[in-house]
């Protein structure tokens, strides 16, 4: 396969970033897909200090990786996220937090959303992954009653705070991929497609598909890439299981934990969930992808020591590159 | 039919009461469960004037119509919600808003309720229909990462809030019945498990069962009548059609209002929706409910006049009473 | 409608026939399939007592009303079955139970079957519906270990003991249509294939079609009218409905009730259930099934009273005949 | 109901127009879709006799009937197809056919569908429905290999045959409201999107939605809609039931005839198949589609007499108007 | 993993225990589940000669196996059976079966299942997996007509004929774990509620969880785990393939042996079938399951040393272990 | 396994015989399925050339490979079809074609394929596979409207064609296996009953069974195996995977090339789509299938040389030879 298989970090942020290497090394995989968390990609380092870069590009060398993207969903969270609280206050560093003003985080969190385009552009990278938080998000079950001009400000506000952003990353020569997800701006089909008309679809901003979130909303992932093929930037293979055959696990999942069998669906090792990953690559080869695939591995049932390991064979198994000829040559005379 | 058929006031506050009245009447309702809002039903007049309940009961009676049920879902809403703001202010009386502090909305929210019961008590009814609200409803996609902390929390403000309201209830002689919907404490099957341990299942405080949002979150709503049948305390039947074939649109319906045929699933006229009705009259009758079976209706692409007059027609046609004795006796010889 | 819709009086058996004649006409019937219990029609009588069916006829005449079958599914049950009990003694005459010594039950229920088709010859009609019994139904768990040489022994029981019966038949010009149903030595498709090879498909022996016992076993019962064409003597409207959707309610039903919500399925009032109905009647349009149509009625959740009323207008207006030209007779310019 | 509801006339053009006139006026039809066949509308009349039209209307009138489409299937099929064999013979005029060369009968067909729109524009309608043939239809299993040479010739082929007679529709104020249907050059989704592209999406071609055709090969009617929304000129409504079950009867039919129960799908009277009517004429709604729908009445196992009455009835009942308002409004306390 | 994975050795009887045990070891499995049938496990022997135990567990140790459960469903299918017959006769041990008189034969086998704890102790396991019978299973169909009080009675029967003998599993410190299965007291969901009321949930009588069984009955095998919790006292893998996709193939099976493809389901090797392993096993680690999960092989369409080999490894890959921390922890800035 | 899995040379024949005779002994291919085209097996050599036989021979046994079965769909495509095109000509050789007349086409193509025959008796071979031609698939649409009597004449012109050459497989000791497949006489369910029926089902011609042309008309491959089990002469094992769940992609694929993933269906390697493997070969098995498994390895958007070496291990693993005894031997005492 031509295209590298990368590991995306970002569960892995409570190890050091020399670990990760050295695990993700071991287990096979061409690169990372690099957090700007824990101390795996630290933005504010990599603009201040000189060598920085040059650091974590020498420890990636010496496990024989490579980095095409980096990622700041946590940051990018805050930036239209409302209400800002503890949650973000946990996941988020303390300079973006500050005192916890909400307008000053989102405020700070642009600023370093924007700062990373400066550092991925630094390191060499055209792409960075993440989240855009979203005002709306918490209107999503539509009751108490909320007006059309309340869903249209929550998509004003997102293009206000993310159009400067944007000019960085077009500055830049980066562009972001915005990962659809529950809690952000764009998190279906349709909110995708708004979110791209509140932006004038500029090209700097096109999108990190990740099928798990599509599968529990019953969205189809592989029409979703066709339909949105000129704005695919990114792949992040994460995998989810449904199981609501009984009728008492719903989709909404009851506030309950992740690994609970009570929930309607779950997070599952690449390759264990419902995700049609044939499909989705063999439709990755027919428009044209040629960038990254990068696991995303997240399961709450499973050693990640194991799973992570076993999700690099699966996926290079499946991703394999398309033929260069039709088959059906061989079944003419013209010879 | 034994059992009372009633509408459900609520949709229809933009109405004068006896307008309401007039239309059930010719329609073929036996009666009403009464919204608190608009003019229906006003909690605070029923309790300082002497004569208000007097002239509720006259109008009724002059067009035929019983009650059995009152309705508070917007003010119980205010009870536990976090945030307070527009859209609770849009709903409930100015005198439970009053300054919009959240927390004195709450307090006097709960005072509401705990009034309704006085209010229904004088009525002559022992069932209040209504919403709790939620401080944990936001977290529901689990991202930005919600610690279990915070979800033990909210059903422990929930339980914190109602107990003492409930103290009324069971003092008045008037029980609670709380509708299963998303923005509430009691969302789907394991939240309601759940609810009902957080207030130790006290028989003050059970079930308004309507499936509408059941459907579209893949629950099954006639097993749920039957784990949970001694908390069934009212009926809505409100009917929901799932649209999601095509792969795009999905459960969270992007933001669209009421009606757009993007949304992955409907509010539709009773009957028109995916609800098993018959399925579920028939549980109804197994498990011995004998309390109204009210019909709410809600369907933003129908005339309501045309589909309220539909829906009483056709829910009398499925939820018949069942037979005396078995049908089998017929093979015995012993006669 | 050319053909008769006739209403199976079985389960009406304890009212007298003449109140069964009364109701079926009042409610719109063509006729009846007469049940050979209670004292719908006594086949002893009808042999013995030289006016006992000039006296049927009478009645018949008085309400309009027409037979072209009757049934003697009771006595039926018992000519193979394997055990003889009280379940048996409490359905079938006293006459044919005797002593209760099981073989000679089986003997005089082997008699009275062969005495049925004189007396429907006597009466009229070429049409004896029923059941076989079966010395091998226990064995359908195939646990205890069951040899093939046991399974081979019930059908030749089968064969032995309704060969010099269907003797008779075809002496009588009469054909007996058996109803494939649990308990019975042809059960479901290729246990019908079998049975059909065990009397060497002789004609005496054909269907009666109902499809509310294949329903639950998943069975195709449009596509059995196909297969079976040359067999289908009869045709009996009962329904089923499914309801398993919960991963508790299973196919075996637990040994629970008629109509108690936890079976996996129930019988259910004619238009009620899963049974394909159109296609049903489209099919036996399409090979030329002319005879009767008859409803029998089974709900254990629903006032016989009502059911019955509704289920010969639900089946009117879905068997309709089949027209007599084609229809794309009118692209031709051929005039 | 403010649409009309009108009878397509092709498949009863064995019978006299004033005959057909008669009976869809006793149904409760408020008008037709006239086919160009038969006696029913005659396009070279219509241009040559001066009061034709004036008669066609006046039995319209006389009937209390109204017509906004005329509709020439037959010989639209001609314009593309290829082979031209005698089931074209069968049902094209003489005058089209003449000598049966077959590059003859495609450019008199071309010519006749030109002055359709003439005659169209002196009847005072605005739609011409129909078929367009196609080079193509034939290659549909693409094998014998077929290059893409060929099929882009095909659709080369379409465009240059129909743009000089759409020139002649623009000319004349009419629209052609093609039926995508197989036989013909867009017969699902992605060919019609590549007929479209074919013809830079002039506005003179547009669609008759029939979603029949769609049902057996697994599109989506309702999503049709929605996606050629400002296309969709003229609506059919003609049902399909699919019969698939048993693994034996597939999606291709085995060449048997209508009404043959081995058939995996077949056509039926409206109403009584697999098309979702209403989420189908809710989404009318939505797009504001506010012409006629027709009834394209087709069913070889009933009796068309007994179909076309029970249809307009079918019909009516759900494609109800849109409501004025939304029908939150009640929860509103502005007031 | 770090629950021995075990090989029931019930199929494999007609082989020497040594031999089983040669295989088992070679394969990779941990330990057996020893069937007290063949020379593999003698009850009365194990009672009566001192140092039999002693030589079970050499064998056992010589090959590196462990045993944590012994198996005695043939002699326990006896107990509440009825009728007894030459099936009983050919799979029981000629001491239990004596003259073969019915009662005589329930007894010596309730005294045997009794001396089967007593064995169990002796060797050191604190669990006899196995069946009960049941006086009521041949009533399934519910047809000749079933009243309440003898399906009543067959519950009692159980509880009288099994309450005794597990007073001597409580003295010995052993459960039973009954295998819900056809042709038992408990073979539902519905059933195995029933049953442990009957006896009262005496944690004496707990389940072998044994999904195979409820594959076809269209119960959830995952949700019965968790339903059933503190029950679940043993596991057995044994796995079934629906093939129903034809409607002519029924759930019951048309008596046809195993193997045959006109079954409707049929069972297979562990791993080719229809169970949920992956859910099934994460929900085992969900309710805290620490025994053995054995692997009960049964196939009739493939070698038998061919297929227990390959499904230890498959079981071996999806029974992970869970992780021991949550997986968002990488999520949190608190390091 | 015992029977052999061969390799079809069809989509290789663009290889020289001998390159691919070195693939697939490399990839462990017991043999190979010979195509009549490129340099694979030249019928006319054959018959021609004295030592072109052993010459093949020489190179299969050199290469360790066998011969059962040779295959020539290409020219047995031009026996029946109309028209004769373009597509004919790329595809047979120049002297079937010859000066392109269709009619003479027709009787050279019969010719080469009697002569395939003599060829393969000769090479000592008894089954040829391939494809018969169809006057009348190009009518499978049914539009315009086409009589029974042209589709009568279809399979008369059918037979007409190939008895007087099945009389030369009869003399030669050879029997023909076709490829139900659209495009040809015999393309589903029940149009293979009416060929088998035209040729009155002599034993000359049989089934060539592959099932991936059944997957997408959604037939039931297993259940064919079963309902033609006497004419199974050989197998294909090809692959389809359908893609149609948005609603957009349909059953007839828009003219797209394969690998298009707008498809609503296409080839994949072998183990890629949704043929049930196992479920088929244990049905081959049930029926006595003694004969090759031959891989016809097909997938536009995979590379062959990785597809046909990983299809040979998936066959190879589930296509198992049944057991020698029965499993329930186990429970019996008899020993």
């Amino acid at each position: 396969m031509t295209r590298p298989i990368t590991l995306f970090t970002g569960q892995w942020a409570d190890l050091p970033f020399e670990e990760v290497c050295r695990l993700a090394a071991s287990w096979g995989y061409d690169g990372l897909e690099i957090a700007c968390w824990g101390d795996h990609f630290e933005v504010d380092r990599a603009l201040a200090e000189p060598d920085y870069i040059a650091g974590r590009r020498e420890i990636l060398e010496r496990h024989g990786l490579g980095v095409w993207a980096i990622s700041n969903h946590l940051v990018g969270q805050a930036v239209c996220d409302d209400p800002i609280d503890d949650r973000h206050r946990d996941m988020i560093p303390a300079s973006v937090w500050g005192d916890g003003d909400p307008e000053g985080v989102r405020k700070r969190a642009a600023d370093r959303i924007a700062d990373t385009a400066r550092a991925a552009a630094a390191l060499g990278v055209d792409t960075v992954v993440g989240f855009t938080g979203s005002a709306i998000w918490k209107y999503v079950a539509m009751f108490p009653p909320v007006s059309e001009a309340t869903i249209d400000a929550g998509y004003a506000d997102f293009a206000d705070r993310w159009n400067p952003i944007l000019d960085v990353y077009d500055e830049m020569g980066v562009r972001f991929a915005h990962e659809v997800h529950p809690s952000e701006i764009a998190y279906d089909y349709w909110s995708t497609v708004r979110t791209l008309e509140a932006i004038e679809h500029r090209p700097a901003f096109g999108l990190n598909w990740d099928p798990s979130h599509m599968i529990w909303q019953d969205l189809d992932p592989v029409g979703f890439l066709w339909d949105f093929r000129d704005r695919i930037y990114h792949v992040d293979c994460k995998d989810t299981r449904r199981r609501m055959s009984n009728g008492r696990n719903g989709r909404l999942s009851s506030h309950l934990p992740w690994g609970d069998p009570r929930r309607g669906w779950d997070f599952v090792s690449t390759g264990h969930g419902d995700v049609p990953w044939e499909d989705s690559f063999r439709t990755l080869n027919a428009i044209g992808y040629t960038r990254p695939i990068s696991i995303e591995w997240e399961d709450a049932g499973m050693d990640r020591l194991v799973g992570a390991a076993e999700a690099v064979g699966f996926v290079r198994s499946l991703a394999f590159d398309p033929p260069a000829t039709a088959f059906d040559a061989a079944f003419s005379t013209d010879r």
